[in-house]
């Protein structure tokens, strides 16, 4: 409890690089009402088994893997307690990440581009169980909301990104070689690309694989 | 000038994020030595025309196209001043990012999986016209050396990572197309790669492309 008589918030940063994190956890520390830890992305599901934050506050584009942030994991459920809210640090230009957050039931969505207090606030909003949104990702969530592809042709994508062959993705998604040929083909024209190798550029810009 | 006499350090941090830089830049002042400016990567050769820092503190590995940030903009030579020292923030895990770095003429290489201190040291060191290298970026900085592919092999490879066809990649470096897939298999067994997307995903994630 602090001296004001209201409860700490308990929050843990979740950012890969150590210079970053420290520096943003220092910073939220100066807000009476914050209890701040900080930690990677490899060891933040035990650590938020263990501190038992509030909120987990995890910026989206960063990971050790370069892939996606497995936001699942940090909202594990365990008997006798509710799992933290979650928080992202996102941008506008990634739709396919804020898709991710709101899918794993985020509840915090707060802009890269803008001012460090507007993370201050959506913290103590999502600790009430609140929502909060950056009014500047207005645009993102429109574009994540008109997301081209479908599940089966974003496994098939996310598959021909990792350097898979067209046998390769056939044999581990059981369909045939001219099946993933026919799903290439509809994700190379919606997504506007000019072939293969654009379509997993365009769409690993925008955060969708 | 300040207080203690010795002249303050012009500092311009340069990462694209307003909410990481803006805490950077926070974090930054409270050093008495440091005069701290902050600018995204669009407005930096702008910037640091008209600030004149002595140092640039760049984070290597955030850039509004998500691809190589121009580091050498921020150095361009102007008659009766000497350019910025400059500092990058940079991963051991990116070796092609270090490359670009040491290219354009970084003498500050700061770990972004360090300790925030590390950066305020590499600054007043840089400002010397000293070198300053975290210890931690030593295995990166091998691999940089031993990158296996051609200036050649990377104009091809990059051409390929922006979805250029083959046609087109022959079109824009005068080659004959025969030539360019010769390029795309060289570059392929050098890497390592299953493939040509495999190859583009090995590079890339180096900070090769």
């Amino acid at each position: 409890m602090r001296s004001g008589g209201g409860a700490v918030i308990r929050v843990l940063v979740v950012h890969d690089a150590c210079l970053v994190r420290s520096v943003l956890a220092e910073w939220l520390r100066r807000a009476p009402d914050l209890g701040v830890y900080d930690t990677p992305w490899r060891s933040a599901p035990a650590r938020a088994r263990s501190v038992r934050p509030d909120v987990c506050a995890v910026d989206l584009e960063y990971s050790d893997a370069y892939g996606l942030p497995p936001l699942g994991e940090l909202r594990a459920r365990e008997v006798g307690r509710t799992p933290p809210h979650l928080l992202v640090l996102a941008s506008a230009k990634r739709p396919g990440l804020l898709r991710r957050a709101l899918e794993a039931g985020a509840l915090g969505y707060v802009d890269k581009e803008g001012s460090p207090d507007n993370l201050v606030r959506a913290i103590r909003r999502v600790a009430q169980g609140e929502r909060f949104v950056d009014e500047s990702l207005g645009f993102g969530f429109l574009k994540a909301a008109e997301m081209p592809l479908t599940r089966r042709e974003l496994s098939v994508l996310s598959l021909a990104a990792e350097g898979a062959s067209v046998a390769e993705i056939a044999g581990s998604l059981h369909l045939s070689h001219g099946t993933v040929r026919n799903y290439m083909a509809a994700i190379t024209r919606k997504t506007g690309a000019r072939n293969r190798i654009d379509a997993i550029r365009i769409s690993q810009g925008e955060g969708w694989v």
